[in-house]
């Protein structure tokens, strides 16, 4: 057989398998990056609304990173006042500077915590001694030692608390 | 012609050039939908890289509005210390509040700005005011009014000062 005599129709054939091959391999790897741009879009978005989120954890992060240190300024500021002094005009001062102090810290997100006369709440108070009582309900905060604060939603650090405990039973035999 | 007679040779054709577009067909949508990955994934870089900066930005941001207010009350509290009391345990309590509150601040990464001495900068520094003078070069720093801030590579705030300028030249006729 001449091999310059090619047999046209099965060549044709040969191609029409190849073609047939390419179209489904073609049509596979369409799909598959059909699905890897559907993730990615996907992640895409994920990665967008995270990266909101994380922002104002950032945000609130850089308020508390910088509050914290300051509110235990204010206790010593309160403590010394709470001493009094007996230079009313510098006194006076102090006590403005004091106010000025509350309003920042309110102007910088942070918001003081209620803890004296309401019920003990383990998220907000921290309970650093107990106090028999018979005005209020076991289990009041009676007296605040350090004053709590929070920042938002979050707390910034817990009050500490005095709570009452149930008055001691009288002892009958006396 | 009989309708249900078909010939064979010509729908191989016809499918073999249906296969043909189909293959440039779907090379074509294979290429795009690869660019579009490509370009999705720069676009995710992109929005990682961008994220990671503002959430740094964000973090600064929340330090800086919660320590503006609380400059003016450390200004209030120094302003105050600056009279003087004639309650010298009194005094002292304040004076160690003032010690607490620089502290406080630099833990929270805040840092005052050099101003008396240093050559005006009008970049963390605000003349209020010029004084002649001439034991100091025109252009020096000569009084602070107003302590500037500084937060990392940033101002919080500038210092208001008062720059020396040229010494009045000495009236010949006099």
């Amino acid at each position: 057989m001449d091999a310059s005599k090619i047999d046209a129709s099965k060549i044709n054939a040969g191609d029409r398998a190849l073609d047939g091959a390419e179209v489904g391999r073609l049509r596979q790897a369409l799909d598959e990056q059909e699905q890897r741009s559907l993730r990615l879009l996907a992640d895409f978005d994920n990665l967008r609304r995270r990266s909101a989120r994380e922002q104002d954890a950032a945000r609130r992060d850089g308020r508390r990173v910088a509050l914290l240190p300051l509110l235990s300024v204010l206790d010593t500021l309160e403590r010394a006042l709470a001493v009094g002094s007996t230079d009313p005009a510098f006194y006076e001062g102090m006590a403005a500077t004091h106010r000025q102090f509350m309003t920042a810290l309110r102007e910088a997100g942070a918001e003081p915590v209620d803890s004296v006369g309401q019920p003990f709440d383990p998220s907000i108070h921290e309970a650093v001694a107990t106090s028999p009582s018979d005005s209020v309900e076991p289990g009041t905060v009676v007296r605040e030692l350090r004053r709590g604060w929070r920042l938002g939603d979050e707390l910034l650090r817990p009050a500490q608390v005095v709570v009452a405990a149930a008055p001691k039973a009288r002892d009958p035999w006396r």
